[in-house]
């Protein structure tokens, strides 16, 4: 199936931690960028504590968007779900007197039923995530971070709130004291995380502009990530969120501000203290790079286009060539 | 809710036993008249031997059919689902290498994802029709002829087929050899419908004119339903299928054939011996009557309009008014 780009499918030469729109972004220059130069294969880990179940269906919201936007399918105006949707369920959902706050278009829906009825058949995530990818024409190899469930809750002022309704019910109104991830301390990573960061073919790893708090840190909490990607030979670059102390999409700065933090990359440089070989910032916050103690590259990171996703991907990885992993943090492998 | 044409729950004016789109038309047309005239509650107890599970939601052909005819949602050119409908949700599950072989609309997904969340959080079939059809304004009381679930197995020279699958995605064209209802020997009916038919206050039982194998049959399957049936004191009138030895739609007189007996009224009035003070043919069949050893009234029982349905309902009532229940099957209430 990847005969052309993925040597086996332990060895991955690009492993990247990606969560929902932002991180799909990069996400997709990457596939674009592996593919055109047929580099190696390209492993996504996706965030899965946004996942919830809902009308009884299994929701996954970062897989979903990141499958729809290597796929091509995704509504880039809108953000999340597909192109061309219509939403003629939600109306006659509504019609019953249904729960009808988190929008389910026609199109999108099937993806959900399908998947959810492939669960209960016994399938795990990872080959059902695999299955719908390769049948979409995605030649990444999309990987949910965990088998088990884990769940992102917010806690606010208002309350602990489960992600999606934090995110979509309250649209991200609530200040929020918070951050955890239920389950995730029991919850194994996929071993072919585990396995592709053991890897000694793999080059690098990407940890894609999501939301350090609700879309990284899940798959960081997870048991054996961390010292893993520490234990790892290939270095690991982090693309900032931020741009000019804003975040392009979606609750980052406002969360980091409430928080108590400045919404800066200093911010996001100490939250992966001790994981980062390097921090790629916008070139509007190049001038701040000599004080976050680690090397930084400064690109154009406001992925607004097909070239300027091509654009990104393309200095990520140049940049992660370029750098050595430290000694200190290859001992397994030294 | 019924306070002006609902005596009590229990005391309905009509028991109608219906399957699909013939028996829902007559349903429509008894709904407008008990209506209009203010005349008592009208029961209708629905086959839900064609119900079926698939991609994991609880399709209920039969009730939906109903239940979408009587609240004016029914497509009245395509004979199943509801107008208006779009189809994006069937295309993307194709896209997806789901199975797509029963057409599900995007509007009517909506019925079945809210269902099958009730059923699963612990209501009863009974509960979420009845809720449902009250929030679609009906004013019949619908009723699932059980609780239990009874399939509808149709035997075949291509072997045993569940309905849907004879109907649907053989498109009836197997020759049938028998029918069979799994689950109906040990499958409770509901309550309800043996209540109504015990109850004093009932002044009718109508058995719509749906096909007798199919769609009435499992419901006289049902563990002491032919026993209240002949108890009840309310005299039992059905509406041929039959027009001219041709069913409206559907495969009822190319199975009457294929099982040897004659596609005419003869074997409609034989199939439900013992049961019947009366039957309704076609005007196109009134020279049958003397025939059929029972009162026969004929009528114009093509339903191709609100008005032939109001007329078709005001004759089965009126004809069912002037009918005394011989002695025999009143027993007990003699």
């Amino acid at each position: 199936m990847h005969a052309t780009v993925c040597p086996s499918p332990g060895a991955p030469w690009v492993l990247a931690l990606c969560g929902g729109v932002g991180g799909a972004k990069l996400a997709w220059g990457l596939e674009q960028l592996l593919r055109s130069q047929a580099l190696g294969a390209l492993r996504i880990v996706v965030n899965t504590g946004d996942d919830f179940e809902h009308l009884g269906l299994h929701i996954a919201p970062d897989i979903d968007t990141v499958l729809y936007t290597l796929a091509g399918l995704n509504d880039p105006v809108r953000g999340w779900g597909r192109q061309g949707e219509t939403w003629n369920f939600m109306a006659a959902l509504t019609e019953w007197g249904a729960d009808d706050w988190f929008a389910l278009g026609d199109r999108d829906l099937a993806l959900h039923v399908e998947r959810t009825r492939r669960l209960r058949a016994g399938e795990t995530l990872a080959q059902v995530t695999a299955d719908l990818a390769r049948r979409s024409g995605v030649q990444a190899m999309l990987l949910p971070m965990s088998e088990r469930p884990v769940r992102t809750i917010v806690h606010t002022q208002e309350g602990d709130l489960p992600l999606q309704h934090y995110f979509v019910r309250h649209a991200c109104r609530p200040v929020v004291t918070g951050v955890s991830f239920a389950g995730a301390a029991t919850a194994p990573p996929h071993p072919d995380l585990l396995a592709a960061l053991a890897d000694p073919a793999l080059a690098m790893v990407v940890i894609c502009p999501s939301n350090p708090l609700l879309s990284i840190d899940p798959i960081l909490a997870l048991p054996g990530v961390r010292a893993a990607l520490r234990a790892s030979r290939a270095p690991v670059v982090a693309v900032s969120p931020l741009i000019g102390g804003q975040a392009v999409k979606g609750p980052t700065a406002k969360m980091l501000r409430e928080l108590g933090h400045g919404a800066d990359n200093r911010t996001v440089a100490e939250h992966y203290a001790g994981l980062l070989d390097g921090l790629v910032v916008d070139h509007a916050d190049a001038a701040q790079a000599l004080e976050l103690g680690i090397p930084v590259h400064a690109a154009a990171t406001l992925m607004d286009s097909p070239e300027s996703k091509r654009a990104l991907a393309q200095a990520v990885v140049g940049f992660a060539q370029a750098l050595t992993r430290p000694a200190a943090h290859g001992v397994r492998h030294a």
